[in-house]
């Protein structure tokens, strides 16, 4: 069966962080197969490495451990914790980088305090080597999450900002753009739905109006842009075969709304 | 037996993108490992695509399954298809991203049209997750290649410029650019070999002119630019220890002529 | 036991060199499992790429083989060389890459002679592919490093500045600016303890004049600077939640000084 490890990280490619990391994990869990889900998280950025952590964790195969290492906070108070929510496992900081799926799941926390799972010696900078990847390695190499550390109850939350529904429609938010400058809201399909319904809406976001929601960007002429549900399941504005965030000059945190037309 | 599976796409390694492609595929393929070809491909450029995939594909063992995603038309009428060229197997969207290679050599293609090697419910824009990936991890398995689909007879082919050959020598283009700034054409060292022979040529490329075809980058003097044959067998303007792109200003595309010396 | 073999290169991922470096050793080593170390390395930075490996490959297995191309002289007539140091292997060229390593450590080295360890036909500008790799996924599968070539006693040497102490205190440089845009200097822990000690030092990097070392960067207000003993055991300038490379203005190869105070 494999054991699997993947890696979430705003380490960037271009230090030593991530090999040393892996380096330290084959030692203890020799058989150890790495997966990187992204080294590429923006530099401290929480709200970034849960929206890929959301999208990917849960579809790995059972007993998968995954180690995340966005830590503004490494060296201070703030805990180290191990989870487990459904089949998979997760080590890293208690930042709140965990709360978007600990939202939604049942979950069971331990605090990291036993040492003895931890490299030889902790840096004040450097947890994910030092205490982070050998911990997630004792996991994925038969170490229950019970023997890591104390329970915990109450983990720290990331607070994402909430859709707002009225009479006027639905107002959501940019929270994340993607590699081709796709803009991906908080506005789940099944909001919408909910919501919204079989209603015609007109669709604000920056100085752009659209006048609806199509199946894909592919459904539009090349150079405009498309409002549709995204393969997150969420609202996106993409372009056809352009960039949205240039074309429209939107960033994250934009307002968006969709308002019911009458 | 490696049952390797390589992954070539414009996805970025900031998004969730390639990492759920590799958990959906490890649901299907425990034992799959995987080879990231590349995954900076420019967004939807397919000829950057064809390029990498030229130069590296062919070299894999035996029955590797390449999962190649570099797709604008995702959601539109664009075909899914799977290809055998010699040992290896491809994955992808039938819009010519392979045309490089079944131009070469004879290749057997199907249609993705059994839904039974898809995943659960196929979005409009992420086919990379909902059916190249698990069509690949099956095929991995050991699916026939007939079993996925219709065969097909004609691939949607992308039309390469063609180098130009006179009585005054050779004209081509500037295909690719590398990581180093060395200027990549489509003039090939058997088409030089074939049109030049051992007559000496003037080598004309933006506003520099070159003297004659060395060894390599190493054989001229540092900053200064030489034309060489470069390890794709194509011949290649660089600097030892420079830039040519910046220091010459030449961009994808540029004309590069050989002309004959009387 | 894991046939672990990584690699360190300036190849970046754009283009197709890691991977037909990858499919070239899967041809020879099937077993092979690959980590990336690097390939972000600033376009052949000897010293970059020194500096990644030295805080990473000495924490491998056992038997791991590390293939580093970082390799300006291809092609002319510098050395291919592997050597044992430790129970770790290197392959490479013989520029200096290597010699923050040996020159801490007792090795055992060869320079490439044996053709029957290459590719087919090695090219002048890809040793990558065509010598390095072949040669790694041989030491890798059970070939002993004797076989490879003959032995060479002294190797190139990287010239790294070396810190200097006097009756004022030390004086460093900025060897390496991570990711993050923290300053890593050649100040280590060890060289402070024993020139510093406990008496106190202000720390002048740039305009900035800091008032002591601290335990890290969390250990200051947001937005200020702090200089700590990081990950890799140096002295390094950072900034709470920010970037001291822009904050501070400073670049690779700035001088760091330590000043007693009376």
């Amino acid at each position: 069966m494999p054991k699997i490890i993947t890696l979430t990280t705003d380490f960037g490619l271009q230090d030593y962080y991530v090999s040393a990391m892996k380096a330290v994990m084959l030692g203890i869990a020799p058989d150890a197969r790495f997966v990187d889900i992204s080294h590429e998280i923006p530099s401290q950025d929480i709200m970034a490495g849960s929206w890929v952590l959301k999208n990917s964790a849960m579809l790995f195969p059972p007993n998968t451990v995954h180690v995340v290492v966005v830590d503004p906070g490494v060296g201070t108070d703030r805990d180290a914790i191990a989870l487990q929510i459904d089949d998979q496992y997760f080590v890293g900081p208690d930042n709140g980088i965990f709360s978007i799926l600990t939202e939604q799941k049942d979950y069971k926390a331990v605090r990291l305090t036993k040492q003895k799972y931890w490299g030889q010696e902790a840096s004040n900078t450097f947890h994910g080597r030092d205490i982070f990847a050998p911990v997630a390695a004792h996991l994925s190499s038969g170490v229950d999450l019970e023997q890591l550390g104390e329970p915990v109850e109450e983990l720290v939350t990331y607070r994402w900002a909430e859709p707002i529904a009225d009479k006027d429609g639905l107002q959501g938010w940019v929270i994340h753009i993607d590699k081709f400058g796709n803009l991906i809201t908080n506005l789940s399909a099944s909001l919408i739905k909910e919501v919204i319904g079989d209603k015609s809406v007109k669709i604000y976001v920056g100085n752009t109006i659209l006048d609806e929601i199509v199946n894909t960007f592919g459904s539009v002429l090349e150079g405009e842009p498309a409002a549709f549900i995204g393969s997150s399941g969420m609202l996106e504005i993409g372009i056809n075969k352009g960039d949205a965030r240039e074309m429209l000059g939107v960033q994250k945190g934009a307002q968006i709304s969709l308002v019911l037309q009458k």
